[in-house]
């Protein structure tokens, strides 16, 4: 029996021996990269010599940079220790474990690029419908690659940082306004966070020498600002005002019983864009509005996998490089409590979500607070979490009146 | 008259005196910031203590960091000095020049978000009309607001670094097929470099706060991959590959004397898009092609300004900090002979231009050159260099073969 005294570190818990996430955490010595056990973070710092000359150093750091940059071997030898270290009977010398409830979680690496990919067809397909309605619902780009695009590095923040109402041009009766979005959003998405050699033209096959880990993403989203800029090089200020991620970055090596065949389209892939094995994951998420649950948005939907989605952002040339993020897109599947989106569920804003306490939304009010978690099925039966990404929303500045 | 004796570090010449551009170069002693003065680099480092307490320590970075980060007033007492030092009779103690063509100049700092305009009418009119006949050549939201995304910043590179052909899909009869480009192009732009504090919603007035400096950029674009894969969420692998930007920075405050009016739409702007003191700038580009002069786009045609772009770009809550890098999109006059693109000066590849060398050209061929180059109007009848920003194409590599 391990000596982590926690009910929620087992192994048919999200957060057991199977996942063991990291993250950053403010403490008293500074900051510090952490592993969360159940419901604790347990600073790596004084664990560094313990841990080896090889991958010690790594965690002395104060953010993930180093531990990302060293690639998947470190990252391979550091998990081991760690397994051993939080399975053993007794506690390694210097270790204590701190309540997430007291901890507060930073930014855990420096986002270089960002990016967010378009995945779910059912997604896809949705917003065509609802903001299209007369148009194709797909482009025909879309089952030959993923669609992406790039976003805001500098305003990706971490989950639990409070999200400012922005204010933007939207379209209005004789011309357009600027003023509060009127149509705040989710999208439910998993990023991916990169690390390993700076490289180009990565194949599908070495998707694991270059994402170090898996972690929730909320691409918060103003659709009215969104709808009235996004043509003809797509979405930018109805984004880039915040993007959160989960505090705690799962290992890929941890979803390796996760992995599923994704959807085919119904023609043959270019050859850089196949798999030899599948990348698609069995990631079940949860997206509560104020407490509700009022989606469960299924990954394994999802067209395109996070190999194929590195192998086309690196087909040009571009370089990945540690700290880059690719997100998939909204996760949403084909029934309507599937849908990532508050757009999605909502439709387009015509068919309001009654949450638990009566109250009916359609896009996100003043205070506000969504929470997006997310298992997958991990070793043996085992539970494998994303740990939860969420935030609230404040009323933007007093001063930001409306223009017209 | 000054101890530099070069005859290009005179009033009436791009690099005298009255430009002084910030670069950093590779020197034995190892990187180093240093400033153009005509042919010649001046390494800073040495000049660091003569520099004083508070901006000497700037200039001995090895980037410009540093010197981003410290802001405004940092940055004219930066320029005092500099000024006074560049025209000092006698060399200051420790001072030595490297001719340019002896030194390799690096990235000189880190880039943090790159976000790309589309302000020039007459490119985006001229875009529209190649590509999208049908249409109407103008969208509805673009005189209303300076249309932007967000390109890649890990793949800005320094002037004269080769730029390889990228792959990509582009359509084919039949579907897609993934190989070389075949429609590999440039884009004259502008860029502007930020730093001082981390801020949003920056009022256009306050635009000297956080630009610290101007640089030519290339943006090169594969127009067959950018075609196929651009709808609905914009450019992404058509500009990812490459993005080049001069070595040297010309400090915003060096073009006070360019500033001009631009080009104003028919209807009145939002309150936050007014500028109190106009932004547009004076400065006239030159573009040859393997040495041959075949563009002339004049900046002072661009619809909205730098003060305009960064007031809209964090107008949402967004963040503006150290190394963000925004350009203005292709600079295009109205005249055939002013157009910055080679979709444009080639109408989409009908019409080739003829090079001095007999040669004839719709798009770049492996082996090509091109070099940018601007000046604007300076003080007292002076000439403000911006510094030249070159590659060459080189061929992809040999195992990149044609995927159907």
């Amino acid at each position: 029996m391990s000596w982590i005294d926690d009910p929620e570190f087992r192994a048919d818990r999200p957060f057991g021996p199977q996942t063991l996430p990291y993250g950053v955490i403010d403490t008293e010595g500074g900051r510090q990269v952490a592993v969360r056990v159940g419901d604790h973070a347990l600073p790596l710092r004084p664990l560094a010599d313990a841990l080896g000359e090889r991958v010690g150093p790594l965690v002395a750091a104060d953010s993930l940079d180093p531990l990302l940059a060293a690639g998947r071997v470190a990252w391979q030898e550091l998990r081991v220790r760690l397994g051993e270290a939080v399975r053993s009977a007794s506690a390694p010398r210097g270790a204590s474990l701190l309540p997430l409830a007291e901890v507060r979680p930073v930014l855990p690496f420096t986002v270089a690029d960002y990016v967010d990919f378009y995945a779910s067809r059912h997604h896809a397909e949705n917003v065509a419908r609802i903001l299209r309605p007369d148009a194709e619902p797909l482009l025909p780009n879309w089952t030959h690659l993923p669609v992406g695009y790039h976003g805001r590095a500098g305003t990706v923040v971490v989950s639990g940082t409070d999200v400012v109402r922005p204010s933007g041009q939207r379209r209005s009766t004789g011309g357009p306004v600027f003023g509060p979005t009127e149509r705040l959003d989710i999208e439910a998405e998993v990023g991916f966070v990169c690390g390993g050699p700076v490289a180009s033209r990565v194949p599908t096959s070495a998707v694991t020498e270059h994402v170090f880990g898996v972690a929730l993403v909320n691409d918060w989203s103003a659709r009215d600002i969104q709808a009235w800029e996004y043509q003809p090089l797509g979405p930018f200020l109805g984004k880039s005002f915040a993007t959160s991620i989960a505090a705690w970055i799962t290992p890929l090596e941890a979803l390796t019983v996760a992995r599923v065949t994704p959807p085919l389209p119904d023609h043959p892939l270019l050859e850089y864009l196949l798999e030899s094995g599948p990348w698609g994951l069995d990631l079940s998420l949860e997206v509560r509005w104020n407490g509700t649950l009022v989606a469960t948005p299924p990954f394994a939907t999802m067209s395109w996998t996070c190999a194929q989605q590195l192998a086309h952002l690196t087909s040009n040339g571009a370089t990945v490089r540690p700290g880059d993020l690719f997100a998939s897109g909204t996760v949403s599947g084909p029934e309507r409590r599937q849908r990532g989106s508050f757009l999605e569920l909502s439709w387009g804003g015509r068919e309001p979500v009654t949450l638990d306490d009566g109250t009916r939304r359609t896009f996100l009010e003043d205070g506000d607070t969504v929470m997006i978690t997310a298992t997958a099925p991990g070793d043996g039966g085992s539970l494998v979490g994303l740990a939860e990404v969420t935030g609230t929303v404040l009323a933007g500045p007093a001063d930001q009146r409306e223009q017209r």
